[in-house]
């Protein structure tokens, strides 16, 4: 399986950083796994409502060209879906059963997802109903699609 | 308000003490916090249900014995309530108002919690139905807590 994080904007701490390649490294055992920084768009301290909409379409039009025509696409979306691990381990059993062995996991920047984005995948996951910082949802998802691959495997580790 | 985080265990991850350490700093301007580690109760790899239940049982106790009488006591437990972030930032309000002055968010280890820790608990917060490392939700919690007050003093940060 290959799996590939899409992140709009750069993960900035370094602390945040080390988790992600301690994640991967891991992972590296079930899959192919990488992270892609997408540079953000920057947008002013006080924005327009049209600022921000531009900003998302820009952005959206960086994740829509490198996400690859094969690739089943995860848009990470606070009013997605919501599953447990158990749950995510059997969708994600689900995914390979499927055939669809090239996952991409889209995160947007502050500014959110564009609908395009949303309209080009074919999941919507939500981790819950509080907002993390978008830089936080690398580590996140690595550490769950971890899990998911442990859980699958039958080795201790859903605790 | 003080605000103390009670893990049963250690955060082991030098990444993740940052983090924690990274939020304690910007959370100082608003409230009062700590870190408190408990040592965790070894459990041994293959595990009866009485051991976890011991060992659990012994962390209780370690937990009861840390938390003051006045403090308003948050268990960390996926089958609790969810709130958004804005939601928590409210109810956090809420506590203020109620004179909740001292609040404990307790974090069990991969034991869980013991019924006797509930039974303590004023209010049961749950942060999605995706099971993290208990390691990590100190880091977790601290950034909930800190965008709670960002959102409470109408700062910018909710996005």
């Amino acid at each position: 399986m290959r799996i590939r994080i899409i992140l709009a904007g750069r993960i900035r701490e370094p602390y945040l950083k080390e988790g992600v390649g301690e994640y991967f490294k891991r992972l590296s055992r079930y899959a192919t796994v990488g992270l892609i920084e997408l540079p953000d768009e920057p947008v002013p301290e006080k924005y327009s409502e049209k600022e921000l909409e531009m900003a998302r379409r820009v952005e959206a039009g960086k994740i829509l060209q490198t996400l690859k025509e094969e690739e089943y696409v995860v848009a990470m979306d606070i009013g997605g879906k919501r599953l447990s691990s158990v749950e995510f381990s059997q969708w994600l059993e689900q995914r390979a059963l499927s055939g669809d062995s090239s996952l991409a996991f889209v995160i947007g920047s502050t500014t959110g997802l564009d609908p395009s984005v949303i309209a080009r995948a074919n999941f919507r996951l939500s981790m819950g109903p509080m907002t993390f910082p978008h830089q936080f949802m690398p580590l996140l998802l690595a550490e769950q699609i971890y899990r998911a691959f442990r859980i699958r495997a039958g080795e201790p580790y859903h605790r």
